[in-house]
């Protein structure tokens, strides 16, 4: 079953620092996103992965990026405003594929066996969501600032990435969001809210998406202990 | 408005290593329990810090954490086998408090600003708990490992402590939930099960629970970007 990635990296946001979006920030001396695709490509189901970038970067990104680190079963496209525009541009130039596959750009510390696990789940069911188990007490809050309840959290889990589909329903799901003006934070949303099932499959909290100089610090620390260097 | 906090630290988890309870692990050179207890006592409508530990270990505390760092208004009681347990043993020993405030041990980054807010929350609704908005797409699994639900995150805090109580309605919710066989993650869920509001006030992500080596070295941090010695 063929299988596309896409790696919506489009976002500007520079909250770690140095004016440079965090996707293109040093982790061990290569750019996160290098990590992430690399990453990708170590699973062999994955034929090829689709990088969204800020319009104008795509150049920049192919030649100081991907060609550097030997990632050339990578293509780069422009992407839009925001994530979820970005996806569908990623879904715009994917073609072939039978699944396709939605990964974080920010979450570099995948892991092969994982995203195997959320491949064979999404092959079984339509959709499948890679997640972890909350830990923190979840309240749903009413209009007036009060708890509205409590969701019991043995039911409760945190959606990361990847999130994998069929490709049929991912494209549905993102035209009717386009069509409907619906935006969601993950694009697991825009596939439930047209009924189709979808798998939560456990991950781990070691796949964490950098937004933080102390998450950096984090993850050179498990990218240690893990023995890899690139 | 007297209030008396109780402070759980009963707790045997000794994942961060060295065969030691985290709360007694060292914070820039002192125990976390003793950061915890010092930044309650900087509340001053905080009279009393009751502390709850192990069995067995409330001499030593008393003597080797409590005394050395100068923190002479707090108790030291002995616990029961779960958290549930020692925030009831705290309660039978508070007496004369209108207010009670929970607060985890491993949560010394508390600031005085969001306890003051959270005291006058609890003053005007009878319950407060601090909560800091929820950053993850949160999904509902159904029986069958699918997801039944993904909440509109926009409504959806993760609880923290301090937790703020009359001291009326804590007695009667964990006087009921012993009754009833009920355990909660938190105290606000056993309050909340009796039908009395309980408000949502903002914290900050700074108020760590410190459950890692990973944490321990973001507090540090922390407590150094806010140029603090003890």
């Amino acid at each position: 079953m063929q299988v596309i990635a896409i790696v919506p990296a489009a976002g500007g946001g520079t909250r770690l620092g140095a004016g440079v979006p965090k996707q293109y920030l040093p982790l061990l001396g290569k750019p996160i996103l290098a990590w992430t695709i690399r990453a990708l490509l170590a699973v062999p189901r994955i034929g090829e992965v689709i990088v969204v970038v800020p319009a104008g970067d795509e150049g920049r990104v192919a030649r100081e990026i991907l060609a550097p680190c030997g990632l050339s079963v990578a293509r780069v496209v422009a992407g839009g405003a925001e994530r979820q525009d970005s996806v569908r541009e990623g879904l715009r130039v994917a073609s072939g594929a039978e699944l396709i596959l939605v990964h974080d750009a920010a979450r570099p510390l995948i892991g092969a066996a994982v995203v195997e696990a959320a491949l064979a789940a999404a092959a079984e069911t339509g959709g499948a969501v890679v997640a972890v188990p909350v830990t923190d007490t979840i309240k749903r809050a009413d209009g007036a600032g009060c708890v509205a309840e409590t969701p019991p959290r043995g039911h409760l889990w945190a959606a990361q990435t990847p999130q994998i589909f069929r490709a049929d329903w991912i494209r549905e799901a993102h035209a009717r969001a386009l069509a409907d003006g619906v935006s969601a934070t993950d694009d697991a949303m825009l596939v439930e809210r047209l009924g189709y099932p979808v798998r939560l499959v456990p991950g781990s909290t070691e796949n964490l998406k950098i937004t933080t100089t102390a998450d950096l610090m984090a993850a050179e620390q498990i990218l240690r202990g893990r023995g890899v260097t690139w």
